[in-house]
């Protein structure tokens, strides 16, 4: 059981002068991995959710920057620096909810700013080296989150997960599934219940492959059927990701998350939101400030070849919901377990 | 506009010697008629939901009762009796949450043990009046469930529904969208938003085709996008129907309906569920009591030839949940709208 967690999937890889991703729109009939060395093909793979899940997005965006940089010219600091603000933003347009996208390319464009007064081919470098920094943090990050929230996972107990939070949504081990990883580890024996995760069953295609490869006890469920386990008493607890955490704690993540929480309240079920301290966006006051995404009409009137709506039908796909503050117990960190209310200790957190 | 309601599609019809149903597993697709003359195949194509919804249900009961029956040997009313009680609970067996089912096969015994001194050919021929009336009644109630609920919709109303209570779903017009259908004829143009309803997408499918078919304005969303429609105050009232509603007004539905009680409440939307009296179960004193329907862990597994989850995972997929009566604010009948306390006010009804 102890090893599963430490050679848990890459989702994504630097190798020598590129990138390799493991293509997750390919899961879980087949494992396809892809080298990408431009930037044009790391904007689309995060458009496509080739690679996905807000910290990954982040690692992406950053080797994406350094690959729309590396072969610029490099006689004038100022003309490199408009050329990367550009690039920057061009990632940063990919999709707009997960902070972590614009978290890490803000990152590299300071650490740019802090090196202006070296050549431009060193900068470079520094850039590629933070690109991978910011990948070895986010293991380390992840790691640290499960570690802190084993202590909220009774044994044996009924977790519901949604979406995917795993190693594919991370540079390793991941943010709710990091914690289920680690309770998993410590001998707590936790099932799973896995949302599938309308339209695109992130749940249903990839967490629960990230479970059956641990060998952690789970069953797909459609989203309508948590209210009914809820209340019947089968689960004990929720956990789910974020992508993006306002200044006073709310919280936007994949669609479906707000009708859970209501729920979890409803029933007395405790709800918890894993993620790093970089999903935290204290320029967000509030989550009516979030940009949330809107997807193509199409994910949700064909799967694969099949029609599964009328033709000429017309859908309404929001990606991600907005859940208040009010209803979350707590979110974990890798600073440890941020409890309620948010606003106060996110600030004096962050002051520090 | 106003000659779509009594052009609307039919689910089900008498032909003379044989029953005639539109096989719902190709809709949107394709529109398969499928001529019926034994129980076995009626057994089948409940059980399979090529025909469904809780009133459409009983009407192929009683039609399959017959073709069940009708060549039985004519000599002792004991033994046809007998085999009489044999195929009923062969049909009851198909689907355990609808209601409608049982009190169908239930009403033609009353109807045989009322003329046991008959003709056994003579009872053969009530039986199929029988059945004849359930599926004309059932019209005129899904019309009057129409008009009685339209005082509840607001002009230009923006309504949600989940799973399918079309023409579909019945003899003809349906419940919650017999009542959506009527709103629409009286020019008060609602807009849907129509839960794709998973697994087996009866929103998508169905609903969707029924309201293009009438013109009706809809989009269709995830069945986790109704949380944050309802929070941005994009739904005015949601209307669903019912597969059995216990004697304190507690609600069997289609897996997700409790959910959408749960957000509707939490966001002060009124919540309403359109039925037939005769999907009142006064036997049943609370919805915990209600069998609910567990089907195939392979409509959440795989779709079409499509793989949607990794080989050998595990799937749950109850079919119903129970929505406690606290939720509702009202229940549309062709008697009219009962309101709460239900427990009070069906039983004055039922008493009378």
């Amino acid at each position: 059981m102890s090893n599963n967690i430490d050679t848990a999937v890459q989702s994504i890889e630097w190798r020598e002068d590129h990138v390799r991703i493991l293509d997750q729109t390919y899961l879980p009939g087949r494992e396809v991995y892809s080298d990408i060395r431009d930037v044009g093909r790391i904007w689309e793979a995060i458009k496509k959710l080739r690679i996905r899940g807000a910290p990954a997005i982040g690692i992406a965006a950053a080797y994406g920057l350094y690959l729309g940089i590396k072969d610029l010219p490099e006689n004038s600091f100022e003309s490199f620096i408009v050329e990367v603000n550009r690039v920057a933003e061009y990632l940063e347009g990919a999709r707009p909810t997960a902070v972590n996208l614009s978290w890490a390319t803000n990152r590299i464009k300071s650490t740019i700013r802090a090196h202006k007064d070296k050549d431009i081919s060193k900068i470079k470098e520094i850039v590629l080296q933070t690109a991978k920094t910011i990948h070895d943090e986010d293991k380390r990050i992840c790691k640290k989150i499960g570690e802190n929230g084993v202590e909220l996972i009774p044994k044996e107990a009924q977790l519901l997960t949604h979406c995917n939070t795993g190693s594919l949504a991370t540079g390793q081990y991941g943010t709710a599934l990091s914690v289920i990883f680690h309770a998993h580890e410590q001998g707590k024996k936790p099932f799973i219940w896995v949302d599938e995760t309308r339209p695109l069953l992130q749940g249903s295609r990839l967490t629960a492959w990230e479970l059956m490869n641990a060998e952690i006890p789970m069953k797909i469920i459609t989203d309508s059927s948590a209210g009914l386990l809820m209340r019947r008493g089968e689960v004990d607890l929720i956990m789910v990701g974020a992508d993006r955490i306002a200044g006073n704690g709310d919280v936007a993540n994949k669609i479906g998350t707000y009708p859970l929480a209501v729920l979890a309240r409803e029933n007395e079920i405790p709800f918890y939101v894993a993620a790093p301290l970089s999903t935290i966006d204290m320029e967000m006051e509030t989550g009516d400030e979030i940009p949330l995404e809107e997807r193509e009409q199409e994910e949700i009137l064909n799967y694969s070849d099949a029609q599964i709506a009328p033709k000429k039908a017309e859908a309404y796909n929001p990606a991600f919901d907005v859940t208040p503050h009010t209803y979350i117990d707590g979110i974990i960190t890798e600073e440890g377990i941020i409890e309620p209310s948010f606003e106060k200790n996110f600030k004096n957190m962050f002051e520090d």
